[in-house]
């Protein structure tokens, strides 16, 4: 079952402008700055409330991010849901007809598991997400 | 002060497959449906551990989500943020330079003010919500 959103992924071209709107400005809670490789982005993670907003910048051309400012420019590019118990989720819901892009859960950042829908079945791109085991 | 994510909203082309998939498939609970004649938008409001989304299907060409939807596609079309003050809000914001596309706050739904930053300002369109006096 989801529980709440997790967090929310936001592409952007300029993560500094991104996280001087936002902690400067707006006065979100700046959590960290990390990069993940195997996405080939730079994050900024912030907290509102207890729900993250995470500013993805693209570090290639190949990127999953670059192909989305390319094709939709600066945007939602998904939203994470968090559940205590994805392997559940993901047998009630591909019993529902859901597609998705990871059958089973990966390896996901800070020592989660996770794993993408297929936007085809969710409309907009949707990740899940629960603790490690 | 910004406290939370009050709403994210979602453009979409066909608001009952929105409804199928988030409340049927997802288990998110389906609070209202609503029309909203000033922005010619059906909307269906779910919540998701306090937070709602906002499934909004145009009723009109004219519409604003008609617009975002023939150029960018199915998806996320803003973020609003709940706060006590949006007055408060409105006047630090301004001070740091922030443009808004309503300079004073306008009359939400469900008896709350609301003002659009401009998204020049905010990198994607984001909504100020506070409850009415």
């Amino acid at each position: 079952m989801i529980k709440k959103i997790d967090h929310i992924g936001v592409a952007v071209k300029d993560l500094d402008k991104a996280i001087e709107i936002y902690n400067n400005v707006f006065g979100f809670e700046l959590l960290e700055i990390e990069e993940v490789p195997s996405q080939k982005v730079k994050v900024a993670k912030f907290n509102v409330g207890g729900v993250h907003i995470e500013f993805l910048q693209p570090l290639a051309e190949d990127s999953p991010i670059s192909r989305f400012l390319e094709n939709k420019g600066e945007g939602i590019h998904h939203i994470a849901y968090y559940t205590d118990d994805i392997k559940g989720l993901l047998d009630d819901i591909r019993g529902k007809g859901v597609k998705m892009i990871n059958e089973e859960p990966i390896k996901g950042s800070s020592g989660t598991i996770i794993a993408f829908v297929h936007p085809k079945s969710s409309i907009i791109l949707t990740e899940l997400v629960s603790k490690g085991e």
